[in-house]
């Protein structure tokens, strides 16, 4: 006689966003039905697809019964709701409306969890629910489960994230063909890696979404993008990647979160410095070898000392892969029992401001190319408390006289000491002009 | 009025072995309890270390009282038992008995593991435990859980390891000073890079043990380590190492978990090759630039592409840190509910024999310098359907008529195909010797 098998349970899926991402998610749950119903426990169902104009031509593969412009209905109707769409509302809403009604979420939404993470958590806690985001940071690499559970039992000093891959696109050109940023820029949107409207990606707000859920996860403390110190990369010159390169590194844009030391009374856990900005990298730091629109996370935690995570940041296949896992795992907690983690916030570490980040400055200066010149410099610096560790005086030749290029690269210090010192370099008469700043990380 | 908490609730912690990752274990358990009370929702409290011998001298801060050579008895009086003894028996027992017990297990055991996964994984549903074993696979690296969880709505096409630290640093000592294997052996051991007997790692059984780890959890298929075709390092030589060199290669021990592809009839899924052998890798591949005792894994899957996982691979704290993230894991469970995955073995594909593996082959000899040779050398490779890709001939000088270097590599074959060639090569007329051998992985 043969074996009767019980049928899996079916669990309805809802998909919020048919964009690159939802059509590879919705695709994929078609083609590997089978695999992923023998890896779940369960026969994941597409149930529902909702997009915001139900007339537009989709890809194929997309089963155009499925799609509806009722989001509201939708999300009630499914055991399982994962969101792609982007953006603050009208996705929060519905994942608040998705949670109450006893759906689980898997999201890819870094804004909106940087923005009011904690309210997302707080209603899956209240629906005894997951909530999983993957996707939300550095596609298809697993980094926040590692984060979430794997380092959990660590201590995590640092992380370093070349999270943005439009952004380490153009920086990669700019170092490998010398092109400036905007020609850079004009490739990246030639090519695909770039939007028309690149804003979000080149001043810094993708990655600095990103830093702040990875620096909640990391020091289990609130983070928000708001809380953020962010600068993009608009302002970074060919001749600054020139400069990078004579120094033997290259920039990177790197999101960078990392603990601070206690400053003293009623602080004895330190905080945590949170940021966005171009940095110096030495070409010898495994983050310097991350090429063209790839994304890598660089950890250092108490015992497990240096991790890397490293691969493709973006893209639909890659970002389905992580959404696809999240919804696997979800899943078989729906089968089994059991929920993934809530928040963890009861570290609640204060996010020190920018001016107390410690960081080191590499500046290149035009100067005048006469005795004394050298002497007023370094005065300028140890006025500001900024102690230099190398300078390299280089004669440009000119008119009588002439002028000379000065680097100076500082030891570290707090970086208010050391934007002052550019700022007075700036002012000062011995010097033409400053013609490159920098901060270096990964050293 | 001030709040009342309720206190967490305590979880009792037995820990087997007290060697070097033990130790470590124990220290952080005392060092970081209100940290990892807090990311577990219970206090861990350690209520006992089984050692073989209860006077040794251990390291600081493991408090004697705990020390008992009753580990029978100690993981009945347990929720979680935490192995780090190593080895098949007593561990097996032991664990089998914990989990009777109704106690979840953290091991580190990957020999067990390798040897007898499934009897585990069996204990542990009957029981309804959690069995986790992150540290047994790559030390601190993430590599267990991205493959069990944030992978497990892709489709992995092929792993490729740089798992064992030892033969890592024989390498790249190798590489980066010429040195011979045992020259560069007994410096490993002087660092305590390498154990006194050192065959575990040279021999590639270390390696073979977490190939057999990583191919289970990548293609949801049983494999074991005797499942695994292995090849050690012992007989790399300097000239081996000069050659990858000389071909903008390094040679690197890999443990490699591939699918094949389809053989016909009956095998409409392929098959998977699971195998250690040192190989060369192209000096542009990420893997290629692991130094020292790293480990790194580098991952190819479907919708994800191209991942890497890059770290410490062994050492106290390192190992420490994945079972203490383990720890938390599974206490969380304890404290809400739920379980961890169980195993995934549903695929059920065949391990195929090496002589099936689709390999290239780079390959050194020296031959008589006279017309004709490089074609009937060539004739061997075509005898055997082995396709050459490039062929380099170096004349050597000597004794009249003299000898040549010729460096053949081929196009991909059938290892069987390949190791055909070379031995028909050896007993060639033409042929003064063959130099040199070595698969090429990572083009």
């Amino acid at each position: 006689m043969a074996e009767v098998r019980p049928s899996p349970p079916v669990l309805r899926v809802a998909l919020l966003g048919c964009g690159v991402v939802g059509s590879a998610v919705a695709r994929q749950l078609v083609e590997q039905a089978d695999e992923l119903a023998a890896r779940a426990g369960a026969r994941l169902e597409l149930v529902g697809i909702a997009v915001r104009r139900a007339g537009r031509r989709r890809e194929p593969g997309i089963d155009p019964a499925l799609l509806t412009t009722d989001a509201e209905g939708l999300v009630e109707r499914a055991d399982v709701v994962v969101e792609v769409i982007g953006g603050i509302e009208p996705a929060r809403g519905l994942l608040l409306r998705a949670m109450a009604a006893g759906a689980s979420v898997v999201t890819a939404n870094k804004a909106l969890l940087a923005e009011d993470g904690p309210r997302l958590y707080a209603a899956a806690d209240a629906a005894g629910v997951d909530l999983y985001f993957e996707a939300a940071v550095a596609g298809a690499i697993p980094i926040v489960r590692p984060l979430r559970d794997s380092l959990v039992g660590d201590r995590v000093e640092r992380v370093l994230g070349v999270v943005n891959g439009t952004t380490n696109f153009v920086l990669d050109r700019m170092d490998s063909t010398g092109a400036g940023f905007e020609e850079a820029v004009q490739e990246a949107q030639s090519l695909g890696y770039a939007e028309a409207d690149p804003t979000a990606d080149v001043e810094g707000f993708d990655a600095a979404a990103k830093a702040a859920i990875i620096a909640s996860l990391a020091f289990h403390t609130r983070v928000r993008a708001a809380d953020v110190h962010r600068e993009g990369i608009t302002g970074v010159t060919a001749g600054d990647v020139a400069a990078a390169r004579d120094a033997g590194a290259v920039v990177k844009l790197l999101a960078i979160c990392e603990r601070t030391a206690p400053t003293g009374d009623g602080d004895a856990e330190g905080g945590v410095s949170v940021r966005v900005h171009p940095a110096m990298v030495p070409r010898e730091h495994p983050l310097a070898g991350v090429r063209g629109a790839f994304n890598a996370v660089f950890v250092e935690a108490r015992s497990a000392g240096s991790l890397m995570f490293y691969g493709q940041g973006a893209g639909g296949e890659p970002t389905a892969s992580a959404v696809l896992g999240d919804l696997v795992a979800v899943a078989r907690h729906r089968v089994v029992g059991g929920r993934g983690s809530s928040e963890s916030a009861y570290a609640d570490l204060p996010v020190r401001p920018m001016g107390e980040a410690v960081t080191r400055y590499h500046v290149r200066l035009e100067v005048h190319d006469r005795p004394g010149v050298l002497a007023q410099v370094a005065q300028v610096f140890a006025d500001h408390g900024a102690s230099v560790e190398t300078v390299r005086q280089t004669p440009l030749g000119g008119e009588p006289g002439g002028s000379a290029a000065l680097v100076v690269a500082t030891h570290e210090a707090p970086d208010a000491a050391l934007a002052a010192t550019v700022e007075a370099l700036a002012a000062s008469p011995a010097v033409l002009g400053v013609t490159s700043v920098l901060r270096v990380e990964g050293t």
